[in-house]
C-alpha cells in the first residue's frame, strides 16, 4: 500500500465527530477502496479539553485554524466548522498552500464559492462538498459523474429535514405550524432559533449549489427566490390534500428558454409522485435530464454518521488520485460554457398556481375574479368554493390554475386583493408537476 | 484538449443506439465533462447495411468482433451485443489488448465476472458496468464510490422493469398473471419469450453483480435462490394489500452472521415504505448501510436513452483518468477481505412470511395447523380466516408470521401438507420489513 494520507479537520461537532468515529470503525474498508490509509492528523477546536478524550491521543489537538494551513504534513483539510468565517479564511489559506479541502458548508459555497473554485483551478488541489448537499446522499457525485451523459433539465429537492419534519407532521396531525415547530425543537429537528430552516434559507443555499453543479454556472444568491414555510396554515394543507396533492418544501432549480431558474417555496405535488411520499426529516432529490429521464435520490439529509459518510466519500475520492496529475482527478471544479448564461427574472418563472381566496359571500363574486383571472392571461384548472358557515358571511375559494406566468400572477393578486368582495390577504402557493 | 479516445462497440441495438445518440447530442458537456473527446470509432454488428445509415461516415462499420480487439487504435471497447458468446471472448480478448471495457451486459458478469475481473486486474485495465444494473441509476457508482466510507447490511431492489410493471398492473386492475403478460407484450414491456424477466433469472444476474460490489465478494451464481412471479395469483395480491403490503419482486443480498445471502423472489413490503409505491416499468434500489443508514434510488431501468447514460457515465471516467497509473483509477476493481467469507445457506435465512392454506371449513383445522407452525419454531403475527363461499365447504387461511427459519418453513410447510384437511398446495411468500 501506498503511503497513508494525513487529514487536519476544522470543527468536531455533529459531523466532524461523525466523520471521525466512522473513519476509526471502518478504517480497513475504507483504506481497501482508497488504496491507502487515511490518518486525521490534526483537530482545531475551540476547546480542545473536551475532545480530547474522544480522540486518539496521537491526533493533535489545537485551538488556531492557521494550525491547519500551515502543518505541512497535512494534505487535505476537512472543514466541518460551518459559518462564514473563520471557515472562509481557512479554506483560502489550505488551498493557497495546495492543500485539499473538503467542506460541509453549504452556506460557505452558497455565498463564496466562486471565488474558492477559481482559486482551487489556479491552484490545481479539490474542493469537494458531498456534505453540503442532502447530507449522506451521493448527489454531488450522481449530477457531475453519474448522469455526466445527460443535459439536466430541472433539479427539484426536499432538502430541508426540519421543514419536511414540520410540514409531514402538519399534515398528519392537521395541527398548525407553531404548534408543530415547538414539538420539533423539543425533539432536536429544530433550533432554538429556528430561522435559517424555516425561512428556506438553508434550502436556499443548497439549492444554489445544485444548480451550479446541474448547470456548470457560477453561484450568485442575489438570484434565488426565497419563500419559507412559517406562513403555510393547516388549512391550505388540507386543501391540498383533498385536491390531490402534498406540500412540500422544494428547492427548485431549471433551465429554461429565459435562462437558469432557481428558487425556493412551498410546493403543491400531485400525491402520487415518489417524492411527495418523502416524510419525516428524510430528503430527496428528484433530476430530471434528456437521457436517463427522471431519478429520485433518497436518504438522511442531516445526522452525524450520515454526513460524516458523505465526507468521507470525498476523502475516498481524493485519496485515491492524490498522486494523479489535476486533470485527471475528477473532482476538480469545471464551468460549462453555460457560465455567462443570464438567470432568468423570477416574473418570468411559469408554474401553475394555488390560490386561496377569503371572500363575501355575495352574488357576482365570483365572477369579479374569474374577470381579473382573465384579462392576466390565467385560466383556471379547477376550482372549490367551501360553503359558508353561515348564509351571507364569508367563505374562500380555492383555485387551482394552469401553467401561467409569475409577473401575470403577482398582477393579478395585486388587483384583485383591490376588489371589495375580496376580504382579506390572497394565499398563494405554487404547483409543481415534476414529470 | 488533451488527445481524444477512440472506443469501439460490439452491438447496435436498443443500448447501442442510445448510446450513439446522446453521445452526439451531448458531444460537447460530455467532453467537457471527460477532459476530452469521446469519438466512436468503429462498430461490429452483424448486418453493417442496417446501420450504415444511422452514423456518421467516419465510423467504420464491420461484422467480425475481432476487429475490436485487433483495431491498435481502439482504447475503450463497448460491449452492449449481450449474451454470453461471442460477447467473453470479445470483452477478455480487448482487456488482454490493454483495452479498457465498458459492458451492460449483467448475464456475462454474473456467470463469468471472476474471470474477466481477474484479468483485468493483471493487465491494469477498467471493466465498468454501471449500464447492467438498474440501466440508468448510477447504483454502482454510489455502493463503490458514494457510499464508499460504510459497511453494507443489505440491498434489496426492484431491478426488472418488466415483472414490476406485471404487478403495478395486477395490482391495480385486479387481473391475472397470464392476462397482464399479454398485455405487457403488446405494450413493448415483455419479451415473447419472457422466461427471463419473469422467473426472476434477470433479476438474479442483478442481484449478483450488487452483492459482489457491495460485499467485495466474487460472484457466484450457484448460491442464489430463484424465484419468479410467474406463479402469482392475483388473491395473494388482495390479501396483502388488505394486511398493509404491496407485492414486488425483489432481488435481496444480505450480510448476515452466516455469510451473504442473495436471494430473488415476490416480496411483501409495508406499503407506507417508498420502494413499496414504485409502479410501473421504473426500478428502485434500497441500500441500508451503517454510517449512510438507508438511501433509495430511483429511475429507468431499461431504453436506449437511460441505459446509454449509464455507458456513457462509464466513458467519461475511463476518459478522465486514462493517462493515470491504473491504483489511481477508481473503477479498478477490488475484492475485499470477505472474498472468502462463506455464502450462507438458504435455508439458514430468515424472513418472516406470508402463508395462504387451502383447508376445510371443519372444526379443528385451525388447531392442527397452528400445533405444525408452533413445532417449527414459528410464531404467528396475524391470521384471517376467509369466510367460506358456503358453510362446511373449503375456505382459506392467511397468515403472517415472525421472523423465522427458512428450513423451519419449509419443513412446517411440508408437514402441513400432509394434513387431510389441507386442500391444496399452500401458497408462500416471503416478507421484508425494509427498515
Amino acid at each position: 500500500m501506498t503511503e497513508k494520507i494525513k487529514i487536519g479537520m476544522a470543527g468536531f461537532g455533529n459531523v466532524g465527530s461523525g466523520t471521525y468515529s466512522v473513519l476509526q470503525r471502518n478504517a480497513k474498508e475504507i483504506s481497501r477502496r482508497a488504496g491507502r490509509d487515511i490518518e486525521v492528523s490534526r483537530i482545531v477546536v475551540r476547546k480542545p479539553e473536551r475532545i480530547s478524550s474522544l480522540v486518539d491521543e496521537s491526533v493533535k489537538v489545537t485551538t488556531d485554524w492557521k494550525d491547519l494551513v500551515q502543518d505541512p504534513e497535512i494534505q487535505v483539510v476537512v472543514e466541518v466548522m460551518g459559518g462564514i468565517e473563520p471557515a472562509r479564511s481557512l479554506v483560502l489559506g489550505a488551498i493557497e498552500q495546495g492543500k485539499h479541502v473538503v467542506t460541509a458548508n453549504k452556506a460557505l459555497l452558497a455565498e463564496h464559492g466562486n471565488e474558492i473554485f477559481a482559486l482551487a483551478q489556479e491552484k490545481g488541489v479539490n474542493v469537494a462538498f458531498e456534505a453540503a448537499v442532502a447530507g449522506s446522499i451521493p448527489i454531488i457525485k450522481a449530477l457531475r459523474e453519474g448522469l455526466a451523459a445527460n443535459r439536466v433539465e430541472w433539479v427539484a429537492g426536499i432538502i430541508n429535514g426540519t421543514c419536511n419534519f414540520i410540514l409531514s407532521t402538519m399534515r398528519d396531525t392537521g395541527r398548525g405550524f407553531n404548534d408543530v415547530l415547538a414539538e420539533a425543537q423539543k425533539l432536536g429537528y429544530a433550533e432554538a432559533d429556528p430561522t435559517f430552516d424555516i425561512e428556506g434559507i438553508d434550502t436556499a443555499h443548497k439549492t444554489m449549489i445544485l444548480s451550479s453543479i446541474a448547470f456548470g454556472i457560477p453561484v450568485d444568491m442575489s438570484r434565488i427566490h426565497i419563500e419559507g414555510i412559517s406562513k403555510l396554515e393547516a388549512k391550505d394543507i388540507r386543501f391540498a390534500e383533498e385536491l390531490g396533492y402534498r406540500i412540500k418544501l422544494l428547492g427548485i432549480t431549471k433551465m429554461t428558454e429565459n435562462g437558469v431558474e432557481v428558487r425556493v417555496h412551498p410546493t403543491l405535488i400531485p400525491n402520487r409522485r415518489l417524492i411527495a411520499n418523502v416524510e419525516g426529516a428524510m430528503n430527496a432529490i428528484v433530476v430530471k435530464t434528456d437521457a436517463a429521464n427522471s431519478q429520485l435520490f433518497y436518504g438522511k439529509g442531516a445526522g452525524a454518521e450520515p454526513t460524516g459518510s458523505a465526507v468521507i466519500a470525498d476523502l475516498v475520492d481524493i485519496a485515491r488520485t492524490i498522486d494523479a496529475k489535476s486533470s485527471q482527478r475528477p473532482l476538480m471544479p469545471t464551468l460549462s460554457t453555460l457560465g455567462n448564461k443570464p438567470w432568468s427574472d423570477f416574473g418570468d418563472t411559469r408554474s401553475s398556481y394555488y390560490f386561496r381566496i377569503p371572500v363575501d359571500d355575495k352574488p357576482g363574486v365570483l365572477a369579479d375574479i374569474a374577470k381579473v383571472i382573465a384579462e392576466n392571461n390565467i385560466s383556471i384548472e379547477s376550482l372549490i368554493q367551501k360553503e359558508p358557515a353561515y348564509p351571507e358571511t364569508s367563505t374562500e375559494i380555492i383555485m387551482m390554475t394552469h401553467q401561467a406566468k409569475e409577473s401575470d400572477v403577482q398582477r393579478a393578486i395585486r388587483t384583485m386583493q383591490q376588489l371589495q368582495s375580496v376580504l382579506g390577504p390572497i394565499v398563494l402557493l405554487r404547483k409543481e408537476e415534476l414529470r
